[in-house]
Formats: C-alpha cells, sequence, structure tokens
C-alpha cells in the first residue's frame, strides 16, 4: 500500500522548503525593471548618472561630464542617448549646448525593489 | 590687445556650467558597483533576488525556484551562479537541496547611489 505522502509532490509534504511571506515581483515588472537597470549597470553610466546628480538642480551641460570621464565625445554621446532612451535623463539642446537633467522618480522603482530586497 | 574672457576656457568664465554641489562616485567605485549591477539587471535574475527575499528569513531552495521562473533547472543554476558571484547570493548545500540566501546588505550601496541620485 503507497502512502499518501509518497504521492505528494515534495514542495507539497514540504520536505525542503521554507514559506513564503510576500509576494515577489511579477514577470512583466522585472522584465521593465532590468531594462532600466540595465542602462545604469555600466561604469561609464553610472559616473554620468552620478554626476549630472552632483550638479545643482541635478542638471548638468554636456560640456561638463566629457572630460572628467576621459572619453570621446562620441562615447559619451552614445551612453547619455542610452540614458535617455531608459528615461533616466532628460536632454534639452539650450543655445550651443545639450543639458541632461534627472527625471524625477526614475529610479525609484529600482531602488524600492532592491531596498526591500 | 586681447580681454581675460577670452584666454579662459569656457569651464572657468561660466558660459555653460552649473556648479557641482557633490562629490559624484570615482571610477573605481563605478566599476564594482557596475559589476553588482550587471548580476542583477536581468529579468530572470532579478525574479530570483525577489522571490529569495520573498521567502521566510530570505533564504529558499532551489526546488521552490525553479518552476515559477519556467526555466530548465540548468538556466535558474546558471544564473544563481552569477548571482552568488556577485556575492549578492550565498548558496549552502544541506543534503539533497541547495539552499540561497540572500547576503545582507549586498545591495546597500546601490541603493544608496541610485536612491541619492
Amino acid at each position: 500500500m503507497t502512502s499518501t505522502a509518497e504521492l505528494l509532490p515534495l514542495a507539497v509534504i514540504g520536505a525542503c522548503c521554507s514559506p513564503v511571506t510576500r509576494e515577489p515581483i511579477s514577470a512583466e515588472n522585472a522584465a521593465s525593471l532590468a531594462h532600466v537597470l540595465k542602462a545604469v549597470a555600466d561604469p561609464a553610466r553610472l559616473r554620468l548618472v552620478s554626476m549630472v546628480a552632483a550638479h545643482q538642480d541635478a542638471e548638468a551641460c554636456v560640456c561638463d561630464l566629457t572630460e572628467p570621464l576621459g572619453l570621446s565625445q562620441g562615447t559619451v554621446s552614445h551612453h547619455l542617448k542610452i540614458l535617455v532612451d531608459a528615461g533616466i535623463l532628460t536632454r534639452d539642446r539650450r543655445g550651443t549646448w545639450a543639458y541632461y537633467a534627472l527625471v524625477p522618480g526614475a529610479l525609484d522603482s529600482i531602488v524600492g525593489l532592491l531596498a526591500g530586497a
């Protein structure tokens, strides 16, 4: 004769499993957060975000961002475009220069997830 | 005769530049934070971190992590190894199963940087 326990999958009889105490993120949320995380998961882009944030009103002229990074203007523009496309920075051309500003709250959902982890 | 302003670089005369109000992260910090960010900048790995965090004591058996992701055991193991190598999770084999736990504080520096941005 077969006992009930032998017929149940391991997860049901709890041989290995600790209980879940809250809801993990959904597949959809994970996909959109991973997209934003990928945009900042690069040393140059992390420094760009940090440099813009360090400027008054969290806005910096592109002319202030290129030299400290030690990268070509083309490479810096490429990284800035990825940050703008991900919704982390905005770009505003005024006269000769382009100005980049942090989008308020753009990183809040990532911070919330990782702080809660 | 040349005026003083004409001899100074643009950054010095402040034609385009807002002042820096705090210190941006260093190149070294950016490199190490980007390494950890890359590890979580993936939908499956973000869900794994969230799932482990959602379990009691922030520890989960690998047997609880594979099925909800809808990925093969080999793929899940690959993602878990990246998270362990990045110092985000620890792995502890007990009997038949491997248990994964969040490393306390592993994501603090990322949260601090992004929350301050």
